[in-house]
């Protein structure tokens, strides 16, 4: 049994891990963190988890983490810099959920996130956790920066068209949507069913931390400069997120040709569902499961790709699960197969 | 033209008092208050009054509400009594949307509130402005005690049996049921989108502030004494409240006599509609509206009563405006008829 | 693995079954029928179903159902009572999620269903699949009729209350409210989103089907005879149902001893959370997962039990598979293992 | 008074009208015709009309719409088509709803509506509503095409930028997204509660109506060939639209210049909102109401405009009711001043 630490369990992400892990075959939960709600059992936070969950909170100064194979962090950015040297240095695995080892560039990573970066000699040695882009360094790793959600579905989206050098990198447009989750469980108006609900409004135009994560990333795939617009919106849902992805292709190709590509790409990956050319798929169809699922449509030599996603599960919380398997050995899949809830 | 103030013009019955008076022929918007947002124009927090609505919000300190005619506090319990005893003096009438003048006995005040009561002397003075059962003393009134949300439908639900001696009063029901905007404008958790969207649940089973105000006037209407089981539920949308009332009959009486008795009540009232017996009203037949609506169901001996309004107008800000036009001798529909929002 | 065949799977219950059954270590999905969709992959129908259940629609003229070992029926009223006793004379088990087989009295059925029905002689036959309630029943059973999901609530809930002896069997009250789901994926205007969302009403108040049967199962209990006022209500919401149940006592319990009652009752039951005395239950906390929550509440003589449950899947198709783990000698709760999805 | 007809007004602009018309001060509501619901009071189907329009439907048989002074179609494509003639004939001025007459093109209008055009000889005469790019001539109109929802809010945020040369009109994409309501009154699975609600889809993206129309529009404005991509969503929201533009500059331009170029050409449309730079316009600041409003964004070369709307009201019924306004002499706002219903 893989022993599990939790640090930060009682955000969005958080309690997503406790519902994917509390059914994992493998997985011992052994302690779950949290300064503010030390001794409070983790079941009377989310009474979804009565009679599955069995422990209580602990301050993370009492809870001894080096216990574990391998520690979570679902936290704002910033906690996980500061404790992964300690246990990296004990021999314990770490997934970061938040940002801190996603850039591998330190002054980027402070100019996004205005915060001094504590370890950047870890950096290097972070591996970025997108099994389907990645999945052999993820299998070595000591140490996961999971991916943020919007740049899980444009990569897996713009990385076929890219590593075959069929469309221009520096024309790229993201246009985003995702449920409000994706804010967190943070006390704050905006996010106020009051507010949110029967409403529709993009947010952060002007610049999105996932800018550059994203930029980054798939400038891997390509030796063309990439340039990304990237627009999020907030939809009205709780989970969920949708990619509309726009690029335009430099060569001639036909969709059989571009459907061909993408199903080739990603026939192996178990989480990635190529749907036929044409389809619309639907946020739902990924609703608490590990599933990425896409499309491709065409409108002269502009591809659309849709991508959807729950994003808290591939989105998050799934694929830092998919992560911990390969970094144990076991089957990527183990403790996902969820069917997506629908209706 | 009434010069309006309003203290406390950042929570939802204050913005919804604004979107009505914004049109209300005879208001002319004068100050509105709040310390936190002094100098922020309104509609840069209410984009909705882009355009209408062009005064900035004041510092209490600053705005000189004694040059307006009349007063609307739309803030937390509390700030109305202390602030209300200076503007009556000053020959300014008040309408207070929050609770301080709603209970005549202070100890239930003081029990229910936890705080202090500042100016028990004016209690006696305060009219209850639940408009249908009080209008002669509201068109008088100096200074208006709105009626709670719930209690509306309570009362106008229940009075005419109580008022023709056919139920048990000791044996009253209430399953009552408030879209989310009826917990305010407040940074917290449990009225978050991703808590309170796709859910329902009860809250405040064991004893609600508006339990007391509700017995109370009830209880002016019969000379049995009342007893009020009251259980409020929280139904995943922005407005509209569903009062499901359970009476037991203690004399024969038809249906017809039941649906005449309720008709008669109301005939006059232009804001209560009685619906045909065994009608199903749906809370958005009232959305942005300030009509209640009701409908009479029959079990055996069990009366059912069901209510309908938007707990925004004619739960609070519509109802104010009600009762100020009675109180400047207006028709009191003035600035009123909105058509209900459907779909 | 047992051999399963689903009559109807187009239906919500229908691709409930198919969520449960797929991923149930010892099902062997073998045939789904639909007369409108012959030759349709159900993945095509319902695309969260993508790469995990590769069946196709077949005609129900052509699939040969008695090579199942058991069959469920998600299909409307009169579907089951039409094939059941074929199925049965082949040795197959049948369970009827419809009303076919819920009412032991020929006539109420009639009367409420407004179809004759076709093999009456199957009634007495019959066991109700109300686990907690009828567990070696159902062990032996052939054919199951699955309790309706309101009923199921009421049942959990007034069970202990009425056996104890405890209440006024005469004077029960439950004002149940029900996510959209519940009434079904037909096309008709008064579910459509825009017509059901941001709103909320009661239906069927002068008279629903699940009263009868709720009454019959009740009186079971006691030797009062039962009376029960039950409102239904709608609550934009896709799956939850919150039944707020009311009774009278009739002699003198603390509110320990009753909370004492409930736990006993309950102890042995994987599926019903007696949640501690005074909690506010929320639909969500059961959203995708087999789990019943009950809570109490006490003003003076009147009891008052909170109960909540997925409509789709412990009010319908999971209690289907919790019956059928019985009548296969599982255990009950194989397969059934999912925790909630909060948020 | 204005005497106004309304020809199908069992769907949702046609119940908006009437939200609309009930309390404009000059007009007359004098027939609504529903073949179906023929002697149906109006107020019975929607109940938001209780007490306020007390009109019946009646079959178009017998309601002589020629007593009117304008008739509006609310009906689906090819009715207004039929009737027109007959009522132009007769001196009663028509607006349809729909899109009989949006296209000028007979050929175009028959390739996407797959129903061939029985008054070609009308489409040069009909003019295009849209209001802010179109009031001299929808003054002295007698026939008027009332713009598709999606279609305003493409031309008018696209419209500054083409005419005045800045962007490559060749390559424009429409990122555009619609609450439900869009999709009309109409018994439909893919439109239920159960369906639409918590999910987030594209539909239409090999093709949608409001391209050609929007397109032909457009290209009064430039010379140059114009390019759309309109790639349309579905938000689980009752009413409201987003649509976010793309345009790449073909000049050096500054913001400044850019915020200037909009505002001057809004600057007497009552109802266009053209918001500071970089701003997140929501749709529920336009929910109820007739404004519409945008915001513009840049990237590089990219400039971004952001444009929401009620689509019932701006994007159909209410700009329908501002073209009577002009047709009739009005002030185009009379009977519009509804302020937004936030929350």
């Amino acid at each position: 049994m893989i022993k599990v630490g939790i640090v930060g369990g009682t955000g969005y992400t958080g309690v997503e891990l406790l519902r994917l892990l509390a059914v994992h075959p493998d997985v011992q939960l052994t302690a779950i963190t949290s300064r503010k709600e030390d001794g409070l059992p983790v079941a009377d936070m989310f009474p979804s988890l009565r009679g599955r969950v069995n422990l209580a909170f602990s301050s993370p100064d009492k809870a001894d983490l080096t216990q574990c194979d391998v520690v979570f962090f679902a936290t704002p950015h910033g906690v996980a810099m500061a404790q992964a040297p300690a246990l990296l240095a004990a021999g314990v695995k770490v997934i970061d959920l938040a940002a801190d080892f996603r850039l591998k560039d330190q002054a980027t990573f402070e100019q996004w996130y205005k915060i001094p970066h504590t370890c950047p000699e870890l950096l290097e040695q972070a591996v970025y956790g997108l099994v389907e882009l990645n999945r052999d360094a993820i299998k070595g790793a000591k140490l996961i920066a999971n991916p943020g959600c919007y740049p899980t579905t444009m990569q897996l989206g713009f990385y076929p068209l890219l590593k075959a050098g069929l469309v221009d990198a520096g024309g790229l447009i993201a246009d985003c949507k995702s449920g409000v989750s994706g804010a967190g469980r943070k006390a704050e108006i905006a996010t106020l069913f009051s507010e949110s609900s029967d409403n529709f409004k993009a947010y952060g135009v002007a610049g999105h931390r996932h800018t550059p994560e994203t930029v980054a990333q798939l400038q891997n795939f390509t030796d063309q400069p990439v340039n990304l617009i990237f627009t999020p919106h907030l939809v009205p849902m709780i989970r969920g997120m949708h990619s509309t992805l726009y690029a335009r292709l430099t060569r001639d190709i036909s969709n059989e040709e571009l459907q061909a590509l993408f199903e080739a790409q990603y026939a192996d990956a178990a989480f990635v569902d190529v749907m036929p050319f044409g389809s619309h798929p639907e946020t739902r169809s990924t609703r608490g499961s590990n599933m990425l699922r896409l499309a491709l449509h065409r409108h002269g030599n502009m591809v659309i790709v849709l991508v959807v996603q729950d994003n808290l599960v591939k989105g998050a919380s799934g694929q830092a699960v998919q992560c911990m398997n390969l970094m144990f050995g076991l089957d990527e899949g183990k403790g996902l197969n969820q069917v997506a809830l629908l209706p």
